[in-house]
């Protein structure tokens, strides 16, 4: 069997887990909290399977949970996404953005990417017979950017679709009003497409906003918006996410989900459109970030790495050039093996070998958890 | 946005699930049952989300699910899958159908299906880049077959895959071992793949076995066999499915379905795996289902219909010719708004307008709603 992605291996998140496990390191690596949800979202999903919720639900999501998002949308974003006919539950973010792909990416068109980038989206390219035109993001001291310039320079007549990512994963960064407008630039009077991963929108740090493109309406118009429940609730198992489009966009991208995965799972979305009627825990959410970031930050301080900015996320991201010249790789093999603490390479969000000599650390962690992974770091 | 995929509407069992609930009818159209599942499978699933068992599931399903699914293939169809390598927990059957599709055909590879089939199979190998190829099952008074002459001409140099489905949606029938020896007849000596949508295995009746393409080795070497968890325990909300395959095939299945969904919900896995301890439930099921059959059938022989036979599957297909000439999808319609009981039109599973006077009912009903179903129907 000729293989479809031949450059794909395991996923650096199944591998440096696995890891983890066997050295008994503390596993900042995969983005996963180490806490419990809510009871309250357990209470409402055993409610509803037991209420016999567990047949096929709607094709595009239970109308409950609909609404509860276009709400959401419309009081964060000024958004007023119609919960007929421009949203769709998905299942997880993973999901929403492969589906988004396949709808709009026909063989040949080019998708431009800014690495580095959340593994899934050139396989998903690739997948859709898409060829994908990375661009690197600048780092420097002061930490990552978006290179606007270097975006328009990869458009072509044949792009159809610029992925963004904010808050972005893995670098912390976030994109900001400017970032949008730049963006707005250089598709005004195309037809490329965004498609726009902000699954971390409600980890966004120090007041500052969460720059949706669902704000923008140059953006807005021609977007698939996609989020994800796993993140904002404490549950990444559950894989449960949405997208939002403008009804052109959403009727394509429900042909490919009703083939995909057809339908999400019905308790956990009865129990999540249950849940979101108090909007208080993705309120709180940044508050409650925040707080491990800084307890995060404050520790590392005291280390020898050097901290990059992290004003969203769950990820901080550090330098290691006082302490290694090791390759990315090896150096997060390394402190997962001898260290015992897990960490991702960021040199595996690019498609090109790219070292930068950075490793990112996952802060949704118990204090505990935080406190002894800082007690073996200040040792290295 | 151009069409990836322009031929497709809504499918036919959200619209026919629609027009019952507005008509107050009842609805024997998409398939699926209205009676509870059993309690302890709830219970399960309560107590690992309690256990706090909510985080990313391992990418290829949690170790627990995967050798229950092994150890069930191995009783039933004599055939060692390696758990490890050689299994993997899917978001519900149709992303499994999906996924191996996509790994598999590569752009302009060929593959052949047999219609009536399920609706997700051509899209699906239109998202890849294949040409789906269609073959027409036979039917006559004795009901349907696969021609397999047809199927044997059917194949050129350019075929990858040949999609099998037994039992049969939607027409109840079952594959015997004269047909899977006369698929193996057509593939030996080839490298034309076989994808093997089994999710109705523990629905045969009669005592007859389920011929499943695990069992035969010259088609289990080269087979992804598909099933389903949501068919088997009553839970079709669930979406949680598996696939069998060998493992150099699902090595490039694992590369897809990483960055299609990466995993499947974890409580519903934990709660499935502690479940499945106890084979009472699957091997149950062909006596449940086959009491429903039965008792629907009886119902059904005092009316102006004329059944088919209902080998396997959920699932009962009759001729109308003694009723009405109308088209089976306005029959249908009709059957919904005027007789209150919702049917599928069995030309909904064809690609090109075939018209053969029979609708499918489902009869994964309460025996209170067969009976109230069979009283609207003996008025026809
Ligand atoms: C889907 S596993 C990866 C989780 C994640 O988003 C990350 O760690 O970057
Ligand atoms: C995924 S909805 C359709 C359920 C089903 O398999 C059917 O009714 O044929």
């Amino acid at each position: 069997l000729q293989s479809r992605l031949p450059a794909v291996g395991t996923t650096v998140f199944t591998l440096m887990s696995a890891l983890a496990s066997e050295h008994g390191a503390v596993n900042l690596g995969q983005g996963f909290p180490d806490f419990a949800c809510d009871p309250r979202l357990l209470d409402a999903v055993d409610a509803a399977m037991r209420a016999g919720h567990n047949q096929y639900a709607p094709m595009t999501g239970l109308p409950a949970l609909r609404d509860a998002i276009a709400a959401k949308a419309a009081a964060l974003y000024g958004h007023a996404y119609d919960a007929n006919t421009e949203i769709t539950v998905t299942a997880g973010a993973t999901q929403g953005i492969i589906t988004a792909i396949l709808c709009a990416v026909h063989p040949g068109d080019e998708v431009i990417v800014i690495e580095p980038c959340y593994d899934s989206y050139q396989p998903a390219i690739a997948l859709a017979g898409g060829v994908p035109v990375p661009v690197a993001m600048r780092v420097d001291a002061s930490g990552y950017s978006v290179p606007w310039d270097a975006v328009a320079q990869a458009v072509t007549t044949r792009t159809r679709m610029i992925v963004v990512n904010t808050p972005h994963n893995p670098t912390g960064t976030i994109l900001r009003q400017a970032d949008l407008d730049a963006l707005a630039d250089i598709v005004a009077g195309t037809d490329i497409l965004i498609l726009s991963d902000e699954v971390y929108e409600h980890m966004v740090y120090d007041g500052q906003p969460h720059a949706s493109v669902s704000r923008h309406p140059v953006l807005a118009e021609r977007a698939f918006v996609v989020s994800s429940f796993g993140k904002t609730y404490h549950v990444t198992g559950w894989k449960v996410g949405y997208v939002a489009a403008p009804a052109s966009l959403m009727t394509e991208f429900r042909k490919v989900h009703q083939y995909d995965v057809f339908s999400v799972n019905t308790p956990m979305q009865a129990g999540l459109a249950e849940f979101m009627r108090d909007p208080a825990p993705w309120r709180d959410l940044p508050a409650f970030y925040q707080r491990k970031r800084d307890l995060f930050r404050a520790g590392l301080a005291g280390t020898r790495f050097t901290l990059l900015p992290a004003d969203g996320t769950y990820f901080q991201c550090v330098r290691y050039d006082g302490i290694s010249d090791l390759s990315e790789s090896a150096f997060a093999q390394w402190l997962t093996r001898e260290i015992k603490v897990a960490a991702i390479p960021v040199s595996a969000f690019y498609s090109r070998p790219t070292e930068s000599g950075i490793v990112r650390f996952c802060f949704a962690k118990k204090d505990e958890t935080l406190a002894l992974a800082l007690e073996r770091l200040a040792k290295v």
